[in-house]
């Protein structure tokens, strides 16, 4: 029998942390997201990370599955991009001009990425994805955006929904939403508004919470594409989390089609803080007239590691690395599942997979409990994001998964005798 | 003759900027802001910083009195921010979960600023001044904000203006627009609009770019405190430029006030990526309902930099440090003005002026040339934005500074032959 883990420490810091930290830890981090439940199953503080690993505040070891919700790409702590960051930490960070590297990162985006033809930098993946909005107002005049439901492009009140809380009427009134590969849907609302809709917002393929992931339809991608070119839509893909783990020249690229306008984070710089937008040259002019900076959006440490991050990514050439890593952990997982009756749906790319129990759908019970009893071994999952893969993750890793998953069934098995095995 | 400064490395970088950045370099750090006119005076690109100085691509040296436009407090890359955030990355740095650091650091926040019962951590400025409108609306289910003309609360649609590029009727209708020093204002607008003000926000003295700034008149914010308090309006400080640099435990208790969210940034960490939003316990439960995250916000290494920042400003009182330096640099600058028969016009809070020279005013021709004059010869200023102090700024700083400023008049003078000496 393998050891559970004990959170006592963690739970002493979530104690002090509901006295001066809104709902103790907010956001995707925190249990309040839904992501970890029951609560009591996951740890909440974090002491270190090292490759494919982190421990938490009570000392546990996880293979970390959530990779920082995307940013560790390669590694945590990769020697060549914290080398570079360390590096350029001793000549300066933040400083009144921006340095070299900024010319560096921006050169290398626009030959890393199909569609650039320059990059703007920036701070949240929701900066991006708002200045891409912004500058689709101001190339096309009009103000309509098209979102797909189950999106997420950030917190901005524009990309909430009303009833939301501090979110108001005027914050999206001028979005339509429309079904995940439906484009039909979006030819009936240029119809119905022609002449209106400034941009189609989508991520690569569909990757909310709670629900199957889906990737596009065959000739999905290609028709969105001519409907935008068709009727002066720009077409807008967020790539804040698909980027770099399906393909190094951009998920629009790995689809078939090329964006006007790419948003990127996460991956970009393994953990560094720095967006990116990058666009085609139509859509330059609209972007050099909008006010649109930050304190540190141009600060040097960032762009040093997103730099080394991006040569590591196209010398090992992760997206295939990752995404073999995850067809391989995944096929497994399914059979471990299989071997106790259960039926385990893997649905999305390999490199960022989602997955559920099948067995009491449309509860999430029996999901929950088996998420649950890896993380209390030491296979950090949360149960209805998508997953994500990084380089360093080792076969030895990836059989320990397996090991965990096993006992996590029969642990699973054991609080449910009432559960035929057909 | 002081020699005067080369740029050719700064210009030949900026051309392959243009290439693959909007505009070469975007935002206030570029060109285009108008802070830096005429451009050939000006270095684009730096190469590395220390203490009060930053140096340039060409290897030109600056007393850099930009300070990042903040950031830079403490003096760049200061030795205990440095160490304590370099033990941080071995750690880890953007991690599945936070770190014990986060509550360290939001307890040391709840110490040291006055009306803090709480703290959230966020990434730019602008993320903070919107979270604090939110919270507002949240709060009081309205939706009209107050804010100050010759505002600045970051780049988001709903603090930008109507005929700014990418900006829409809907991002700013619920604004209305009050003057400086002008209660009555507010409580004008109170009376039209009855139960429908969601929140007045203001930096806590007025210090737009363009023209002079003002400090609160005797009872100003008293009265406003009393006509929030009245009528059920949250009071936003946006402490993001003056944070830190008036008084350590917030600019609202500076001025004799507590506010009921305040928003910090720039010298928050001394340049390490972070912004915060402190609020006191009415404010609490409605923070708690937004949906309000982004991917490198509970990041672990700007947390360990800001605690060891905040530390450091308490020990060395460093409010106390850069108003003293301010005002014996400010003084100086004048005396040296009055003696090339010149008016120098300092306005604002001495760790954070605004001058100007008020000799050809309303043309600012005279005040461009003298700021040249003084960057050509390595002291960094700009034009219409308000300086900045930093605590490694020494007594041959200063020195440096009058005598170049001293040659700078000297040099506009030469280029002056008509104008009179009185």
């Amino acid at each position: 029998m393998m050891k559970l883990n004990d959170y006592t420490k963690s739970n002493e810091l979530f104690r002090r942390a509901l006295k001066v930290v809104p709902a103790g830890v907010y956001g995707h981090l925190g249990p309040a997201s839904g992501c970890a439940v029951p609560i009591s199953a996951f740890p909440l503080f974090a002491e270190k990370a090292q490759g494919a690993y982190f421990w938490d505040a009570d000392g546990n070891r996880f293979v970390d599955y959530m990779c920082a919700y995307g940013p560790n790409i390669l590694g945590y702590n990769d020697p060549d991009v914290e080398a570079a960051a360390i590096a350029q930490i001793k000549k300066g960070d933040c400083m009144t001009l921006p340095t070299e590297l900024l010319v560096d990162f921006a050169e290398l985006m626009v030959d890393t990425i199909a569609m650039a033809d320059w990059a703007f930098f920036a701070k949240n993946g929701g900066d991006v994805t708002q200045f891409a909005t912004m500058i689709a107002k101001a190339k096309t005049n009009r103000k309509k955006l098209v979102l797909v439901k189950g999106f997420y492009h950030g917190v901005a009140p524009w990309c909430q929904h009303i009833g939301y809380s501090g979110i108001i009427k005027e914050d999206v009134m001028n979005n339509f939403y429309i079904d995940w590969n439906a484009p039909e849907q979006l030819e009936q609302l240029v119809k119905e508004h022609p002449g209106e809709i400034a941009a189609f917002i989508s991520t690569p393929y569909y990757h909310p919470t709670m629900v199957d992931n889906a990737l596009p339809a065959p000739g999905y991608w290609e028709k969105i594409r001519k409907i935008c070119d068709d009727n002066g839509i720009v077409l807008i893909i967020d790539d804040v989390r698909c980027g770099f783990r399906l393909n190094l020249k951009g998920s629009d690229y790995h689809y078939g089609i090329k964006a006007d306008i790419s948003c990127f984070c996460k991956a970009l710089a393994n953990g560094y803080n720095v967006s990116a937008l990058c666009g085609t040259n139509e859509m330059r002019g609209a972007a050099e007239d909008i006010m649109y900076t930050g304190s540190y959006w141009l600060s040097a440490v960032p762009f040093a590691a997103a730099i080394a991050a991006i040569k590591k990514m196209k010398e090992i050439d992760v997206a295939k690395v990752v995404t073999e890593k995850g067809k391989k952990l995944t096929e497994g997982l399914v059979k471990v599942a299989k071997s106790h009756d259960f039926d385990l749906i893997v649905t999305g790319e390999p490199s960022m997979w989602y997955m559920r129990l099948g067995n009491d759908y449309p509860s999430t019970i029996l999901h929950q409990e088996w998420v649950a009893e890896c993380v209390k071994r030491g296979v950090f999952f949360t149960n209805h994001h998508n997953l994500f893969i990084n380089a360093a993750l080792s076969d030895e890793d990836i059989q320990f998964t397996w090991d965990v998953a096993d006992e996590a069934y029969k642990a699973v098995r054991r609080m449910h005798p009432e559960l035929n095995r057909n």
